[in-house]
């Protein structure tokens, strides 16, 4: 499972003593090949954490042999030290794995509280523990070490009759928002493909997947997806098949995402329909996801259809308000901009909520993923650096 | 105070039946001129509710000789038997008020739930009892029947030594954001003034107050901000004079609004400066003023700085992440995009928290108001139309 479902890869997560309380905290993911290409898709965020600035480099070549990543910190808004960390821990990887193995082969990720330096005296002798640990099945453990609030560790994995896998590995349960959901994805595959045929897989996969995850409005200084090949099955698999196998691991990851968000009780599934453009489906569908009021109501089983209009209402989208139509889990609450089925007859105790807006103007859709606001977010957040 | 501190104004509250508790919840207000100039600024909202619909059409002419003003029930999302019934309370305020008073010179404004059409047989007969009600100093009884969730009600007056005063009332505690807090505000004044000036006066005041509210980033369908002029004074104020006094009062009203906000525990002052543009300035306040990691943040007195530059990098200001600076409280916590002043000398106690974010591009500056996120703001709202 996890990054090791693939051929070709090797994994490891131990507790290096970045995070004070003793949990995994160091994950490494090495490329044995035959093939290391790599795709990479980052933040959005124009304050960029520096493993980012490192990261996107190293993708710019198109080659990875190993992935490093640590919680506990997310190596942000550091200045030039920061940026010298992230460069030594590279260094050390490289050193470690030995080798072919170079720095500039060496991407890096980190994830936890803005605005801190690392341990460098933890971090560093972690990874000569973590090289130690690898194994062709350490994928679980990588998983585990890169949580932070996370509950649950996130993995999933597509394997091909004709035998080819992709898998991967997520962490994100706060700071989720558009321009990437904030997280740390890792995926893997053995099948033999060049770095320009997995960017436009990962970029096809992204747009539609993580981009349109929503839990709290926030975009991360840290978000990172990569997608490493080593070509270890031996098989170049059609286009098609590869890019839908990437898209459902990653709409699967996504999904678990949600389901794990940061004081959530609620996934809202958000589809805009009948939009004149796929852009307009998403510009509404974003900003009905970043409804602090419907959030609430939705939080409270309120299917409070007028707050989703209120949203709407916000956007640049073409619709006429008078035409306007809004379902909550299937009921038409709200028809030609107005009153519409008895809201009485909307249940909403399940987890997942499911809310239509037809902006009745075209045939383009887009559905977003949110998540409630809820008295434990408010809580999770206001302590969490303290 | 309030709406009758100026001459020439009576005005009226009552409980008309619409809120099932009893409490106040009709307002009118008169105008005796003898001028009855008047200026109005409406929500951007695109969804908006009847009332202003109809209150936009009314004060295209330039003259209102009353406002009659309900909350217990929005009239937004009604259709066409909404619009109606704005109509028919105008109508019905002109026939009571007798005399020269026509439906097309009365504003209408709402305030409550989204989606309910307002019970007109209770609304009706309100308005007669409203019109035996009014006196000259009626503008507090006005004030109280405004109120939604609001704990108090919301009153600011200026008097000029040469004769003349604006006063005004407000309402308006959750669905705070901009394009106009989500408020009914009317001003009046007794001074001598077409409405061209009002206009010119009123949108001047507005842009840089209740325009740079955002409690919660959600935009109301039924925000009205009204002005008023008697000319019962006899005095035509210099325009700067005048207009820096409806500023005055716009402002006072504006801070009273975040201080009542839903479930709040801290007013947020959110400055930017050195901008390279004033627009610059507002799209960084704004993003910094809904973030909601930032605001449960701010709720737990954490400095959490980090928090600030990753909701400035989601804008497409002028900047170099690497230059910016952040103050809590006046502590630099951020200096050059990095570490600074030691978080620990920053003290969150009070219930105001200033931040300011320093772009270092430019000279520009402004300044947004918000509230922090709680428990009890997900709780209000969770529950409010259940």
């Amino acid at each position: 499972m996890s990054v090791t479902a693939a051929q070709g890869f090797s994994a490891a997560g131990i507790a290096a003593g970045i995070k004070a309380n003793g949990n995994p905290d160091l994950a490494l993911v090495v490329n044995h090949g035959p093939r290391l290409t790599a795709a990479g898709v980052f933040t959005s965020n124009r304050v960029k954490a520096a493993p980012v600035h490192w990261s996107e480099q190293v993708l710019r070549g198109g080659t990875v042999s190993a992935v490093v990543l640590n919680s506990g910190g997310a190596n942000a808004c550091t200045g030039p030290r920061g940026f010298q960390d992230t460069h030594a821990t590279a260094e050390k990887v490289a050193a470690v794995l030995g080798g072919e193995h170079n720095a500039g082969e060496i991407a890096v990720a980190s994830t936890g509280l803005i605005g801190v330096l690392l341990p460098m005296d933890k971090l560093l002798p972690g990874i000569e523990s973590a090289a130690e640990a690898l194994t062709a099945d350490g994928g679980e453990a990588a998983a585990v070490a890169i949580k932070t609030t996370d509950t649950v560790h996130k993995t999933a994995t597509v394997s091909h009759a004709a035998g080819w896998t992709v898998g991967g590995m997520a962490k994100g349960a706060g700071m989720l928002a558009p321009g990437l959901a904030t997280m740390l994805v890792v995926l893997t595959t053995d099948a033999d493909l060049d770095s320009a045929t997995l960017d436009e897989a990962l970029r096809d996969a992204t747009r539609t997947t993580f981009d349109r995850v929503d839990s709290d409005g926030c975009m991360s200084t840290n978000d990172t997806v990569l997608l490493l090949a080593s070509g270890a099955s031996g098989v170049d698999p059609a286009y098609d098949e590869f890019a839908e196998a990437v898209r459902t691991v990653c709409d699967d990851l996504a999904r678990q995402l949600i389901g794990d968000a940061e004081g959530a009780s609620k996934d809202i599934r958000i589809e805009v329909v009948n939009a004149a453009s796929e852009d307009d489906a998403v510009e509404v569908g974003r900003s009905i996801a970043r409804n602090n009021l419907l959030k609430c109501a939705i939080h409270g089983e309120d299917p409070n259809w007028g707050r989703v209009l209120s949203a709407i209402g916000t956007t640049r989208a073409a619709f006429d308000p008078d035409r306007l139509n809004v379902a909550i889990n299937g009921i038409w609450v709200c028809k030609n901009g107005s009153v519409g089925e008895d809201r009485d007859l909307v249940s909403m105790k399940g987890r997942e909520v499911r809310i239509t807006a037809d902006l009745a103007t075209g045939s383009e859709s887009a559905v977003i993923w949110a998540n409630d606001l809820t008295a434990d977010y408010v809580h999770e957040n206001s302590a969490y650096s303290s």
